[in-house]
């Protein structure tokens, strides 16, 4: 609604990477919300619970064959086309389903948010998408509008996440509306839509601020409306990606205490009963998170201590340096903001098992994934002889 | 059998959290191997196959209580204690199943094996082990032979991982032996077995050798008896926890390529199905791998591409830079020495599916672990009301 009342027409459109399970999709669904997937799995987990699929998109550099197929089969409202090699397969499927598929293209504008280089997507130099050097993009503009069996409905463009500053946003305005504005001259190019994307930054520390909804919504519908003007484009419909604004600060990880291990004059370490298994964003992008004792939040914070997990390895930190009351085995330890990409990147390192996922609303609780089991991590192994044929 | 001829008694305990499934543990039972475990889940597997449990070995800085119960009702060889909380716990349960536990003791020799920061394990200031300094170690002796339901037969070092010299190895053997024959002399203690952990190297490109496993033997099964002898000990019996080591080499990773994007002048992308779900590695590590394209192995390399996965996140790199033949959609691509730490640490990140598992030997295959399917991804997921207590 920040974003409704400051723009005529505007879809938001959960990004299912940063979370998405059977439960969750039926939340979206009540909720009227879109969905982003990027996989056949969160295709088949969204049908699960019969989602609206106009109103879901069809992300990711290297959709196969399958997934594609599955998400025609789906009647998906658009695919967000990557590259040349999926608009000429997806506008050949289409064509061999008899339909007009709705897409969108997905640009990189150039722009830096300044995220750490994992999450750093709209620059040049990545995977992602057409670059909008040496006629690419326009190339890309006049092999979509000619595919026979494809509707070029839209551009879409993906900064990175998080983003804490508005420029990379109004930059990415700037460059998405002039192309817009060139296609329509040389190409006719009527964009309905425009994606700028997701990387809506949320707090995760005490003392680093993200910005708000409204500041985000401000900044680009102000500078989408202005560039509109003045390019003379009809304003588009305004799609939002947003995944960790949505849910990471609704999610609180909770760990047992296990051992405590005291190196006198270097380090206290307190061990958890979970780690890298359960998130391992601490390792991959040196992410930092807060933590409460949970069964003693009244205490002052009076010791220092480094938060390790139980997994096989020296990287396994979850939290490194941070002020906690004292802290012994069986206290239970509670790390806010852990609803986005944790779980989605968990594994059974170690054969570590996932954890089970409860909603809280209002002071209710229900089990929407369980715990897994022992008999979980075999359920794919194989150990009689069956023989398979070699080079198939 | 390099470290068998040069040395009297040896045991090979192969750390299973480099991979294990069903079908691998049955294969080093039939090899009479030992196993090395981290885990309740470990522990079910191993069990799941019969795996004789004298031969296993408990590791881990942080078992927890259930995980303890489990093991010790497996009848299990060794735990490898981490911690005086542990060796509480430890004693505490085996005590209540009326029986004496064997252990080893964990030590940190504070010597820099030069690896990754997140795989040095054997530096002072680490999560693992009792650290060497302050007669904490001599304290976690002195514990441990009081304990009236453990009995300490052995000493345990593992310095990180993977090391390629020798020089880590002699060091800590040193440091050990020492220690040893101090503990011998101020409490009688009896070093039966020695550990000195794994850590040892393989050969991930063509042009960065590892060290033989000849070479391995040599320095510590020399270094070893030199020091035993200066300190009058006797010969323990030598413990080694290979698990790279054995499992690395003997497995390859195949992709199937599809789109391939190109940037002029900047970079040629070449994207395969899969990525960090199922090798997290290169953007957790830094790791990295060599290429093949199964279907054109004749043809000389003549393009420079990067290898990435089809996972939304432009981290998901799996080669920077590596000099390829023509590579177009359809092509399969082999990537050597994936069996180790790439399908333990896998994910279903952007709900993936983790891939097969086929073993070959002499030109015959065997499916050991299926393919995941869409209803794997759901079957820990409950979306029926189904009320949790709150606060339990």
């Amino acid at each position: 609604t920040e974003f409704g009342k400051r723009y005529p027409r505007t879809s938001v459109v959960y990004a299912s990477k940063a979370f998405f399970n059977r439960a969750l999709g039926l939340i979206l669904k009540e909720e009227e919300m879109g969905l982003d997937v990027v996989s056949g799995g969160e295709v088949a987990v969204a049908q699960s619970v019969a989602f609206p699929f106009a109103k879901v998109y069809f992300h990711g550099n290297n959709k196969t064959e399958d997934e594609m197929k599955l998400a025609l089969d789906a009647s998906i409202g658009h695919f967000v086309v990557d590259n040349f090699h999926e608009l000429a397969v997806l506008n050949r499927l289409a064509k061999g389903q008899g339909i007009i598929q709705n897409i969108l293209l997905r640009l990189t504008p150039g722009v830096d948010p300044h995220t750490h280089s994992h999450t750093t997507t709209g620059v040049l130099d990545v995977k992602f998408g057409f670059p909008m050097i040496k006629g690419i993009a326009e190339k890309a503009v006049a092999e979509a509008m000619s595919c026979s069996h494809l509707k070029l409905v839209g551009l879409h463009c993906h900064l990175g996440s998080p983003i804490f500053e508005m420029e990379p946003y109004e930059k990415a305005i700037d460059i998405m509306m002039r192309f817009a504005a060139e296609m329509k001259e040389r190409h006719a190019f009527e964009m309905q839509e425009f994606s700028v994307g997701g990387g809506y930054a949320v707090q995760y520390l005490v003392d680093v601020p993200a910005p708000s909804v409204a500041q985000y919504a401000e900044a680009i519908t102000v500078r989408l409306q202005a560039r509109c003007r003045e390019m003379v484009l009809p304003l588009p419909r305004l799609v939002l990606e947003p995944g960790r604004a949505i849910v990471a600060q609704a999610g609180v990880a909770l760990y047992k205490v296990g051992a405590v291990k005291n190196i006198p004059g270097v380090r206290r370490y307190v061990c958890v009963d979970g780690g890298m298994s359960d998130n391992i964003r601490p390792a991959l992008y040196g992410a930092k998170y807060e933590a409460l004792i949970a069964n003693n939040v009244g205490q002052g914070d009076s010791e220092r201590v480094t938060v390790a997990g139980k997994l096989c390895e020296s990287g396994d930190i979850l939290i490194k340096d941070i002020m906690l009351p004292p802290v012994s085995a069986g206290d239970l330890m509670a790390v806010p903001v852990s609803g986005a990409y944790c779980i989605p990147m968990s594994s059974n390192y170690n054969l570590a098992l996932k954890p089970a996922i409860v909603l809280v609303k209002e002071g209710r609780a229900r089990l929407i994934r369980r715990r897994e089991t022992h008999q979980d991590l075999m359920r794919c192994d194989l150990i009689r002889a069956r023989a398979v044929e070699c080079g198939q």
